[in-house]
């Protein structure tokens, strides 16, 4: 039995909230995020490996990878950490290869309840339209299965 | 006569657009933006001062400034630039310290036609009720006090 991923995305408003809880402490949470080792071993669907161009999630640094499927298939994604608070807070930019110039901010806070952590992240979008192409293009199938394999590397 | 600038903040979306044209090529207005040392000759109002604490124009640097007006009057802003792609265009955060947490991101844009630029700013906000507390903060004097001081600079 893994958590439920809630995704909202309110018509008319160019927002996504996802909303997951894990059975770790937000110091785990977070080093899942921030460590790029770490992170490339869950982001993702299954079938897909996460190369690491760079990522230096402090505030001010940067980041990118290549997400590898079967075959030819690579999809690159990059942007900047804007505000990196140890275990409570990350916003950044966030830039799919597919649609260039249609940037995205996402703040990520993280609330640490009995040992168990709330992951919150809110989304903005260049416009609605973009919100709606970003949610059609299948993001919630890799969000969730991507939750997965963190709740299985934070039972390690 | 200076040439107007236009500041669009629709009801109910968290978007604030800005256009203004110059009478300058795409070049020198890019420069404006991304010289630290002229930046700071024009950005804000009549009254205040800039002092730069580190501007890095291109993707991935970051930014940072003080606005001091009179006495002890002090507003600091600071943010990353997601993308620099020169006398085109510049994505990049921006956080005020009146409002911490409350990160937008905008998209720059410039046009270049028979030796006048077309300037267009995209922002979005976190929330609709951010973006209007944003313009409900007097960004709109500001910004079209910044620009008569951009366009005297531009002559020179």
């Amino acid at each position: 039995m893994t958590n439920p991923t809630t995704i909202t995305a309110e018509p008319g408003l160019p927002f996504v909230d996802i909303v997951r809880e894990f059975d770790a402490p937000a110091e785990a949470v977070f080093r899942a995020h921030t460590d790029p080792k770490l992170f490339a071993r869950w982001v993702g669907p299954r079938n897909y490996t996460t190369e690491i161009i760079e990522y230096e999630a402090t505030t001010g640094g940067r980041w990118q990878y290549v997400s590898r499927g079967q075959g030819d298939e690579a999809y690159g994604f990059r942007g900047v950490f804007h505000t990196v608070e140890p275990n409570t807070r990350i916003i950044q930019t966030f830039e799919f290869d597919g649609a260039p110039g249609f940037v995205s901010l996402g703040t990520l806070t993280l609330e640490e309840v009995d040992g168990r952590t709330r992951l919150a992240i809110h989304e903005v979008y260049p416009s609605v339209e973009a919100r709606d192409a970003a949610v059609a293009s299948g993001m919630e199938y890799g969000i969730k299965e991507g939750y997965e394999r963190l709740d299985e590397l934070l039972a390690r």
